[in-house]
């Protein structure tokens, strides 16, 4: 567990958002709720990226808690305000501790976030990230190959068949009916980020390419999301819309100081903890696709 | 295992301080004892903390070696100079290894030093938490609230019960106590870092609020005291105070560069690396609290 | 698994160096066909490792892939182009892992590369690399002490019976040997890295000592000549012998400004992300010993 997390003031999750603001409003209501609320959030991640993940979540505001052995779960989990599931270095010992901890959220109506690293990289790895889909994540965010293989794979267990012909536009079909058919929010990362409900379709345009070449990067967006997510649990798709910004914003500030992908990853996080209401409405790019 | 740490010269641990020296003294002979004798220290910690406690263990002088397997600890642990386990990602696999890893230390009467991270988080982890206190740790650091679950819950056990009422207060006499009843040095972090026998209480006042804002700083904190506890083993108490200010001055220097908690962590640790004498003996700052 | 590293563009590996070619040109040919191509490289590292072996990977132009489960290791180790596999925080859980996945590397004729870290901590340790080793790694690279334990344990279970009467030349004639008993390429990294097949010795000369007091750079050193060897697995000991220069190049730029170990780390990653031709051409310093 992070060393601070469990002293974190108790936030009181809020759905102070009005629908008209607009998305840099919002992305600003948002992060402004964050620090003051500083939710728990549980992350059970992989090890790659736990040290990111932490310093990501602390300089955004939230209080993480990198917690998943399944004897503290039914203990834990009912305390934190929104709970990070990645598959990113799965063993067949975590997974039952994922879904334990995913199970135990949805009874206590925690949102929880599934980031499935790699989802088609193995049989293994595919039905895991299937079992975890079924347990009704709020957000399910990858890149376009991970959304396809979770689509594909939702879609053969149900026997419908799709087969896709253009990659860009597959990756927006498939989170659409990947929405559909798991009622999640569907988050495709890319040089546009897609957020979709299955009806809707938001494009988050911060960001730049060298995020690539930093490991975790996927996976820290995803918790960011997760947090964004706990303060404002009934409107999903603006919390991850503007996460991917928030979190795209933070990066373009720091490419300006940049030398590259190494001091790309410190001023990103220095960026993301001082972030200013000015910077947030003047920059924050989301919009249609 | 980190990979430079077996190569390091063997230290010769010895009792060179002088109670009358001054705080800052003490402060800056540890240190340079650490730097000279490059302690071989064992780390049994969490997956968030790994990368930042062997680099903070490596650039104040010391040999950080992280090996867990129970396979491992009858051969490898008596190589040691001292040996640090932290809770913070506990399962039930680990923890027979850290008991195994805390009685060889016993056994071979080398120090080691206990972060009860989040010890109120779970039964479970509390349960562990009170098992290691019985092996008999030469140093406990945690947080207030960690340490009044740990004072909370060995008094149940030894059915005095206390209620606390007032939380600051609180912590300094729940660490008295708890430093009575289990013979540890007991240190709590915070706004001044405390530090009791049981009788004596020292404040360690060094240090910057943004720790907070970095995961695995309180963790670093005790890998540090653990190095400090291996170079002057009959002086726990000292070890532990002027490690914790060293560390704390260390973040007052990199706080002059900082612009947030990622450029912190990393001018941190060059000003850990690159303490000198001048420094420590002006800055350091230990006394009553 | 890392979380970008599926999505990366399939390298078709390719045997273009001339032999005729200077060092310096053979890194600069090296280091281009690494970021052309962008090799999927399969890691199975400690715990300690994984963030800064992914982020070196990822700068250097590779496509690395944190898999270390044996439920997927049969579906994915035949999708990579060469495997890294670490020993540092080896437990008996991990070991069966690592040699499924070095045989399945095998009977795919991927190459694999053996950093034996720490080879001599423990007996169970030291058995698990001799047995590492008899799956016949194209690569394998430590510090002295790693490679005598080895070649010790190797003689040891041939029963010839070698003593060692001074430390760096035993070095080098342990590397030779053990190349010889095992035909793998061994280098051993030192103020001069040493590259042998057990015929040629070649030096790299390239690097800082502040190396030293930073975590898991050998480690990532050793992940890099994966990645070299990816996309030259016909030279593997000149493939070793650039890669180790590259890194050690990284780090002396990288050491213009850097205040410390941290600084160093951070700039390190910039440096080898933005190496160019004319600075690998002006300073790579590979040579005979």
């Amino acid at each position: 567990m992070e060393d601070k997390a469990h002293d974190a003031p108790q936030p009181h999750p809020t759905n102070i958002l009005n629908s008209t603001e607009s998305w840099p409003q919002q992305a600003w209501t948002h992060l402004e709720s964050l620090r003051q609320a500083s939710p728990l959030i549980q992350c059970i991640t992989n090890f790659v990226s736990m040290d990111l993940v932490a310093n990501v979540l602390l300089s955004a505001g939230a209080s993480p808690a990198m917690i998943h052995s399944s004897q503290e779960i039914p203990d834990f989990t009912p305390k934190t305000h929104a709970l990070y599931i990645n598959v990113g270095t799965l063993t067949s010992e975590w997974l039952p501790a994922m879904k334990m901890a995913a199970q135990v959220a949805n009874e206590c109506k925690k949102p929880w976030v599934l980031d499935p690293v790699a989802a088609g990289a193995s049989g293994f790895r595919l039905k895991a990230c299937l079992e975890l889909l079924k347990l009704r994540p709020c957000v399910v965010r990858g890149n376009a190959s991970e959304i396809m293989a979770l689509f594909k794979g939702s879609v053969d267990e149900t026997s419908k068949g799709v087969d896709s012909t253009h990659e860009s536009t597959d990756a927006i079909q498939a989170a659409k009916s990947l929405a559909q058919i798991t009622g999640s929010i569907v988050a495709v990362s890319g040089a546009v980020d897609i957020v979709t409900d299955g009806q809707r379709v938001v494009g988050a345009k911060n960001g730049v390419p060298m995020l690539q070449k930093i490991t975790a990067t996927g996976c820290s967006v995803t918790a960011l999301i997760t947090a964004f997510v706990a303060v404002d649990p009934l409107r999903p798709l603006q919390a991850t819309a503007t996460a991917l910004s928030i979190f795209g914003l933070a990066s373009e500030i720091g490419m300006d100081m940049a030398k590259g992908p190494a001091s790309l990853r410190t001023h990103l996080i220095d960026a993301l903890h001082g972030l200013d209401r000015a910077t947030v409405l003047q920059r924050v790019n989301i919009g249609n696709v």
